[in-house]
């Protein structure tokens, strides 16, 4: 495909949209072609901030655009399904603001339409393209940290008690999408156990855990939390050789990576019985990498260009959008079965055959 | 019962009886009258250390002691059983340094016995006794958090890890005594669903995650790890008044009470439809109340006397280091059933109706 | 004067003139009535950032609109003086983005002209209108911190090294502008001993060490920095009821005030030799107020309305401008005589009895 | 010199002589051959802890035994001088805790009666024996941090206001001492500037300020202060390749070592109007190294011995202790004339010529 500078339409002007629009427009891939809103004052702000671009409000007109070369959905979670399918049906390449749909199925069905008529469907896991959470990306790629033993992400808050979520599906998806990203072929927990809790009779979970056990015997676990007085946003993950402490609000010093930890020594066969005698201990340094920065939905956009360009998956494709969506839909149902585990491996393997 | 001062011999001279020793010894409600072990070096060395008291390596010498009023066990966990069963049986009072026993119903055993002998006994659950949980007990019994929303236990460290047990019951019963200390009534879950790993192959549990739902419909939840490359305790206890973090790390602000929450209004009925409407938020200040510098075993030391001159249970009493057990024992199975929730409820009520 | 709308234009597009034109856009007590900068597009970029006012490139033009109340500069410092003066001259109000004036003696006539021609001279002296300084200026007013003891200031970051002033004119106005503010009367050193290097040869100092004796014998301390790896910025008021420490890079406790101190006991004469004994200590609780959320040039643009209407000095007027000059003169005599005391005081009474 | 163990004796068993008793009993190169002082009753308390040494109480008696080889003197500060002039007059090596003396020329005739007996003076500055110091010295010595820029002491805290010295002489010792273990060839200020304040009326300086400007361009700054609610202990040594922070209350990461900073292009002759296009900014890692744990008197204890089989002055010998006492003198004769900078250069030539 031709270098060319590639044409994208926002499509909804309200809480995020004006982001997009605003990376989009400054970004040297694109050219913002056109904000499409149904209300259209909403929509004529947006475009007054990036230099007046044309406000469509019939997503229809836009789509028959024959220069238009993709679309940035911004709108509410239950209508990501059909915007993006009427999309892809135009030929145009999606990006979907998280979570990609709202379900599973709806999510399912929005990768194999994008597969079919190849077409690039990318989900906006904005966070996964700030410079910290590329870097652990690029240092557990490389080995640095070894192999995956633990991951713990704590993001809490005083939060806006939201009217159709619980804190699961408002405030997980940014620690799902980031586990997603930086394991090595992405997250496959075997199962999802969710225990919640609505103290203040909200009707719906303020207060969330998820624990997700994985193929290699490692472990992830999410705390998520509405109720916290105190803002904690800290992932730690612990690898054989190194741990990677990220804590978020910290700008002198996000990233931690800690030549500490335990080493277990190998076993002579029915030897057993003597295995403490081999546990040593590390207390090495710590390294904490400097980072760029750069504003992550400027990256992402190069990123959505370049996917369009060479034809590969960007590195948070439809099917990191609907792994996501996997785990939250399990999750869901581990709440209503008192914290169950709720086995993922089947559902799985039939969503990969069915690709 | 008469003000004389009481005699107390410690049982076991290796990691913990020496601090037992040495506050016993200087407490002013205490003469320490024998140092107990089967390593006679050993005991030797503490009782050099407090003033040269009696070495007796023998507990039935030891018991046999008509001026001995108490003892102070700190044994390996297996042994906290037999030892202090025969110590009831001697007459006795006794003080058990954590966990109270092996098991559950050893555990209960013991109470009943010291129940049906009219004697004290007493969990050594020493973290009670810090003065920031002292304060953390009388803020929530005074009503200074109002009711309790949740409470979220982190302790992770670079831990040793340990031969015999998992890291449950290496570090949570910390976070389940305090529980059990500052929440009014005990700590009484409806279930406990627990979520391990063991990554490195160690043979047990080297991570930890404990949910317990709690009657009231909030959540207490313990995270346990030896390999966390930082150390972190901290405890946050939400309630609808006032939310409150101790950070046992930090000596200059332990504790931090924040006037900061969520406020749900009533509802008039058939309104439920309107109910966001009436969220709202408050942003106050918060307070760090200064706390006085003793130390915690000199506390117990004190309790434990006075719970033996006026016959009521200490605020550690052998109940509390029991329902620690249940909880304990009930991790162990969850974690044979993939974290499944195991119900407390009906165990509990079999138990307290056996009293 | 009546509650009419006043009108005001921002002379300067630069760095700081777009935020005072967003903030004096966004007033309820102001209307913005022009941009005026020689630069006519940089001038054109700012207005077409709120709503299209008027591009005015000449000063002269500016200043001969009748309806015009007043102009906020924001201009090179050398400039200041000139066109606040021109400003003054022609009837118009002025607030003067800090440092008010490049000399002490040009910040002199300034507040000489203004109190001549009953017009307003402000200075903007952004940080005093936080809401933590407010709060800081309020708590010593009501005496909750009793007289005070000593000010440490810390304002340190690997920073811009200017190419025309050193680091105590970049940075300690801040310092000094918020000593002004706080202390009950302003601020005014006895003396100023000032110590500075540099160490690489910049040509100017880039780092700077600020002592200033009060009259009460307390003592003020500043230090700045442009050579820090890590930012700080914290300041301490010790006073005789109460400390207060502001970390201003802690968003979730700004403002801690402790009742921590030292008492000294009144002497009964002749027993000075007992002074000792009087000595106690506080150790009580700790306390952090919740502060408002309110952007500070919003509440200066209020407060220069104000000082309008009512024809009251502002709480940073010209004088307090003037003063925080005269600091750092003295501190520019004292580093040309190797850190010798400057004092204050004559020049000082010179300028109070030319008033 | 044999390798044979070295014979020790302690002066003075108040609050520092238990600390050098427990070390000195411990170490490999010493026999702690007994304990001297008036107090008996004290001695042999100290004594006991450390296994029974002989007490005795006439230091002229204890001086008269042929096989000490050393006395280590804890005594009040004023007491030093004798102690140690007659115990080298006894041909004994000689360690002094700090400050060396009370007074600069004391100091200087220890150093040069030790010197013509050939004998060891050392001071136990203890700080410097730290894991983090002797880290920090090695790291300057290896050229890690490229030359001195600047280094910045602050060392607050709630302290006892003490009732013979000021601040400067109770706390700035250490921070003197840490400054001279770690400058390459010691700490040579050009001159000192103290600022004190004594707001309380405690009768002498409470809070207390250092300038310290070094040959080299550099400055060093050291701020004490007993009246600071908060604990604060850090160091930050700027250099031209890298800046170090010494957090001492941070266990977790006590040294922080920044590849930040600036760097200064060098200019062609007749240039200087171009150099700002020069100035760049490095933004690099952070590099926390991991410490050791040994307690700092245990290493002290084996560089005393060192240096006694050697005959190479130790790395804190009377030389150094002697610099820190001109720097406190300075620093007095300062304060008595408003903080005017008092040169060292000449007295300390004529110093350095008397050897």
């Amino acid at each position: 495909m031709t270098n060319r500078t590639l044409r994208i339409a926002v499509v909804g002007a309200g809480y995020w949209g004006p982001n997009l629009a605003r990376n989009f427009s400054a970004s040297p891939d694109w050219d913002l072609a056109a904000i499409c809103d149904l209300d259209e004052d909403r929509a004529r702000q947006v475009s007054d901030q990036v230099g007046h671009v044309p406000v469509v409000p019939s997503l229809t007109e836009l789509l028959a655009a024959d220069d238009l070369d993709a679309i940035a959905i911004a709108t509410p979670a239950k209508t990501h399904f059909p915007i993006a399918m009427q999309a892809l049906a135009a030929g145009k390449h999606v990006v979907v603001e998280k979570p990609l749909a709202d379900s599973g199925s709806n999510g399912q069905a929005m990768v194999l339409e994008a597969a079919a008529r190849g077409l690039i469907l990318m989900a906006d896991h904005t966070y996964c393209y700030t410079p910290a959470v590329l870097k652990i990306r690029d240092l557990i790629a490389e080995g640095e940290l070894g192999d995956i033993l633990f991951i713990d992400s704590v993001r809490i808050n005083l939060g806006l008690i939201q009217p159709d979520v619980d804190v699961f599906w408002d405030l997980a998806p940014h620690d799902l999408s980031i586990l997603d990203f930086v394991l090595p072929g992405g997250l496959h927990p075997t199962a999802v156990a969710a225990h919640g809790a609505d103290p203040l009779g909200a009707g719906r979970s303020c207060i969330g855990y998820l624990a997700l056990p994985l193929e290699s015997g490692a472990i992830a676990h999410v705390h998520v939390n509405w109720l916290s007085p105190t803002k904690i946003r800290q992932m730690v993950i612990g690898g054989t050789k190194r741990t990677l402490v990220w804590d978020d609000l910290n700008p002198q010093q996000r990233l931690s990576v800690y030549d500490r930890g335990v080493d277990l020594g190998k076993q002579a066969a029915g030897r057993s019985d003597r295995r403490d005698a081999t546990i040593s201990y590390r207390l090495g340094d710590t390294w904490s990498p400097a980072l760029p920065e750069r504003e992550a939905l400027s990256t992402m956009a190069s990123e959505f260009a370049s996917s369009i360009r060479t034809g590969q998956p960007s590195r948070t494709d439809g099917e990191a959008g609907r792994r996501v969506l996997a785990v939250l839909e399990a999750a869901t149902r581990s709440l209503s079965q008192s914290g169950s585990a709720v086995p993922l491996g089947d559902k799985e393997r039939e969503m990969e055959a069915a690709r």
